[in-house]
């Protein structure tokens, strides 16, 4: 017996490759389709519309299937409302809910299709009956009685595309290439456009440094950064401000173990006296108030009124009274900065990138700056639209930057 | 002016590297040194013994270059008591508190050389003027009128020796070489018999397992070796558990992205759905007992009463109900863990491995298994006196060690 | 003024990214393009046929964008001749002579399409009029008034189309992905049906090992693999030889330095006394019949007659008078090894890998062991069609391939 | 039966770890050793004597361990002059020649201590009797009668004393060492005066630059530092010298692959046209006489007389005419550059950076720059006593190098 579906692709699905892929998940999963239209974008500016059924042998085999090309911009002909289902109770997601991806996403709800909102990967959708709006919660969010989207009906994922002119706009270098000529100078002058742009449009950049931006020697120059108002929000870790202030404080930062630059070793009394001098001050704020920090990437947060996220983790020391230790308040610390980020820079942390860009949007554009490749690879590896990586020393870019964005 | 002070070191001083670090800090830093004493241990069964004056130009010079010696073992001639100051308040410590090393430590308490408990990096040294007993607190744990080690005075640091016999005993090959014949397979079996030793003398064995213990298929041996009592305590993460569940509800787990094995990408319903599973049953334990879960590592875990610890992070998904999402509790939960293990497994997770590390005394034996060489070069690289590393793949390595466990 | 051209891509080339590869391809380069006829492949055993016209504002802009199209499979419509032009001297080619892809490919000679043979990137076409035969010489091998093919007219480039049916044969699995239950296991099975397979169809199975095959402790199964009939070449290099020999001579191979195992440290003096044994013998072969040699790799290839070569690089000792010291006759004996090996083994060598993938028409299928995911990453980004990675252990990774070949 | 001899050790042999490591080698080896006389160095410009007598129990396990000891400076008590056997014939070593280590190293020969010229790893000493001098040969070198030591007699190996007083001095810094203020910025001005105080010396600066200094837009500032009289010599590959040139016609290198930035991907025309027109020229000198290259870091080289060498491989596209293809010649060539050099700076190549390496003195300073941390590591792990490495991206660090060398 084979089961069968219609299912419809629009948009620039040939150059994103939503098209290839489409086809490359019914042929892995055991499908067959056959394509019943098919009409080809004929320039750049025209999208391409596919409608092709698709089929397989039982409906255990076709369902994968649909949800995969579902999560990849594929939208079931003749939708029907989403299925809404009350949560039984708090942080209990209904059977069969359905999973967000990072993707722009609809609902059909009372058959008009409504945006929804806060959109990231791997929550629930519950939709508010009163105000006809739907958002995204997080499990350990959801309350009881939460009316939560199930099944896959009704939904409707839009991966974005490839923009199709690539040279015109500040954002428009996003694209993953490196230019040859000069690649590292010419990187930071865009990259130092694309902020200044979104500035100017009023945007917020939110910056994610980690330690090596101290060890590296990059401090002052992030600091200028903060106090000349290019940056909008901080965050980071327990470690990074532990540094900052450990500078200002004793003139010194972890001695850096040039094997693993991004992971230095525990043992180094001024970084434990640094977390006891703030403890006994109250919190960075106090420490600031009471002149014992007197420069550095926190104390210009604190002076400029930046607000900044601490997020913790099993590998601090102390920690500092300013870190959120408990985890799911610090994602959703995140999570608050992140819908309201225009540009994310990633300076040198795996770790907290990863964290920031399993919350962010797949729209916001993202810089990512790290001396490891793989770093680099993993974290644009995300299906973002806009994101630009760079391979570089931390401690040689953001002084550059900020000679690029202030000096020039 | 010249300020001087003599220290004294003991020991196998010289084979150990002690004696060549002591000499390398006097001249990084500035100072001078001249030996008084020097008793070469002549055999390898006798200890060296060095007096000698270090001087340098002024007291600002001196003290760090004594502080240094001291953290290598270096003790001042002619103790005094250590001096004790009590914490003005809760989590703050006196100024100067003494911050710890994670070697074998000893503090003069009324003329007495007391031995220090649970010794671990980076913490401060609480005495009990009750029970005349010394132990280590770190800093989110100190009570209000502590009294607290400060300064150098009477503290005598033992870095491990390096046993002068290698090839005797289990622990023998445990000096960081790797063998030249057939490494993989002769490594595998000196780790089974220290396993063996190690159980037959009581011992508790504490393994760290990344989510590619799952992702690399080997899974199913893991959990044989938790149910023939060869794991007496994991610890792991969020996305370890989640795996393992995920494999035996959904039979999959999250493809793996061939360029960074460790970091599988988010997005995938399985995992998300496994967790909503997990908190609709209440916990692991409640998932088992509802025959939700009916095999794997945590599965075993619970029928076999071994105890877990599943550390939260900003990371995480979900968590699931067991996930301690405090750092600070998940911290102490690993402490707890550590100061009872007698030999440590970390198995291809960096991040959790780091947290076990910082808590480790310096003589815990300690096998850390990964494909990433720079990781194993990072998690050896405490001056551990008993660690070996073994780069390869932890989805053969867990297989074939098994078999030697309990096939051969 | 506009230029224009139009062009036709025919083949899987959605599934197979071509199509998208196309339009990106003029987007990026400032082209424009007019989708004049597009008949998709309705279901998977159908082909796709595309042509559009492609436009430029000049011909500057045009003609590199042709090219970049033709190199990824596109035709020009209504083909000429493939230009022709004698070479002016040895070794020296025409300018604007076509430079080769490693896919296979076919030129129009006197109107008939003839294919050119053994087939290699960055080579140039040479066309015998009297045979109206076409293949590949490198520029060294360039002879006096070779007839070169120029430009780019009356050529055909087809790059490999993704099997649309991934489940079937023994090559089926060869996708680049990675299963996700017992990944190494499986693989390894697959692998060798694979090896199985094509030795049935008296294919030719070349394996190129690096000298960590020896270090890793798995040069006796590759030794039985030789014996028992699986290699029918070996390439490798000087360092792969000295140290399987080295093991059989001394019983020592050299001693892995854990943060670099492909690469040990020079300075053991087996490693130098091996090569001087071999010198004073003559050669490989004349150590085998002075049973200075007993066994090992190199020992089985010369008593089953199995050829290979050891190419010379800068950084070997000696080398063994066995060892190609002229890089350009190094790269041709690898060439022929090249162009008669039906499967090709990579195991552990980024180096001689590199070199034999620059030889490789794109159609041959190859499997590329290594520890670095970043070596496995780089040696499958070549665009061959039946490729797979395996990021493992290779002292794992070969005894349990000759395991399941010949003890299964 | 118990074998024994006495072996002394002089010089600061503590602090440089030759002692930790003599006992060290002793203990694995099986050996016992008895210390007779050991006289500290008291203060910082002392040396340390030791003399001890080593046993084991039979002949076989001693003589490794007298072996070992001996390389790493011990000397026998009571030398006898060096054994000398003639070579049997050409490029064939007398049986139980001495491999040297890269340490200076000193012969007794009739008496007297001679000291071993162009000492260099991995080689045999050959005596000339007429003129009393000693020097090194590899092996493809050795003629028929050469008077070669054989055994460890009468040979004194000096492993480098780490420099007591770190401070002093242009090479004052190369202690592995990287300061934690500015890392980056203040490394880059060390570095710029070290090169200084070497050319103000009249010594030679050896420059090894990968391609990676063309991808990464640097090749201007290397040029300009060729122009200004900053680089006495270059050793680089067929790829180096082809994206140099390649930039200088066509304004392009080729497309950087970010994942692996060093080794880019065949297949782009530009390259393999690149090198058509030099070999149609003649070489590279004929193509600037020719007027085809204007400009670049070959084009300096021709312009200012600086003396190169390209030294090829089994990878190389072409290779160009200047190309040394045969590894023997290249190799000897290298070994030319090395034996001149007085301070070596290694620019993104592992590759030629080992092969450097491998000729290279231990006494010779040595600057690594690599973005790979594993890269810097394994070309600093050579026991070199003047080696510093920098883990930064080369295309930042050469324009800020030349900046400070020329501009400030």
């Amino acid at each position: 017996m084979t089961i069968e579906t219609t299912v419809e692709l629009e948009g620039h699905i040939i150059d994103s490759g939503i098209m290839q892929r489409a086809f490359g998940i019914i042929m892995d999963m055991g499908g067959t389709f056959h394509v019943e239209q098919f009409d080809v974008g004929t320039h750049k500016n025209e999208t391409t519309y596919c409608r092709m059924t698709v089929s397989a042998e039982s409906e255990g085999l076709l369902l994968p299937i649909l949800h995969e090309l579902h999560q990849n911009g594929a939208t079931i002909t003749e939708p029907t409302d989403a299925t809404l289902e009350p949560s039984p109770s708090s942080k209990v997601v209904p059977r069969g809910f359905y999973s967000t991806t990072h993707h722009p996403t609809d609902i059909l709800y009372e058959g008009e299709w409504i945006s929804v909102e806060n959109i990231e990967m791997d929550t629930a959708i519950v939709v508010d009956p009163t105000t006809k709006t739907a958002s995204t919660k997080v499990l350990t969010s959801v309350d009881e009685n939460d009316l939560i989207v199930t099944g896959e009906a009704g939904i409707r994922v839009k991966p974005p595309s490839r923009p199709r002119d690539s040279s015109s706009g500040p954002f428009g270098f996003m694209q993953g290439g490196v230019s040859s000529e000069r690649p590292s100078e010419s990187l930071i002058k865009k990259i130092a456009e694309t902020i200044k742009a979104t500035k100017k449009q009023g945007g917020k950049i939110l910056v994610v440094p980690g330690p090596a931006v101290i060890h590296s020697g990059a401090g002052d120059d992030l600091s200028r950064l903060v106090q000349k108002g290019y940056v909008d929000m901080i965050s980071a870790g327990n470690g990074f401000a532990v540094h900052d202030i450990e500078r200002n404080l004793y003139g010194t930062s972890l001695g850096m173990n040039i094997t693993t630059l991004a992971h230095p070793r525990k043992g180094h009394k001024h970084h434990i006296y640094t977390i006891s001098e703030i403890v006994r001050a109250g919190s960075i704020k106090d420490a600031v108030e009471q002149k014992i920090i007197t420069g550095g990437v926190m104390y210009e947060c604190i002076t400029n009124n930046i607000p900044y996220v601490l997020a913790g983790s099993i590998r601090d020391d102390g920690p500092l009274p300013d870190t959120i230790t408990d985890t799911i308040k610090a994602q959703n610390a995140i999570r608050e900065q992140t819908q309201k980020a225009d540009l994310v820079l990633m300076l040198s942390t795996l770790l907290h990138s990863v964290a920031i860009g399993n919350c962010l949007p797949s729209t916001t554009p993202t810089v990512c700056v790290d001396i490891n490749p793989a770093t680099v690879t993993q974290l644009l590896d995300r299906g973002s639209s806009h994101a630009v990586g760079v391979v570089t020393d931390v401690g040689m870019f953001i002084p550059r930057l900020a000679q690029a964005l202030l000096d020039e």
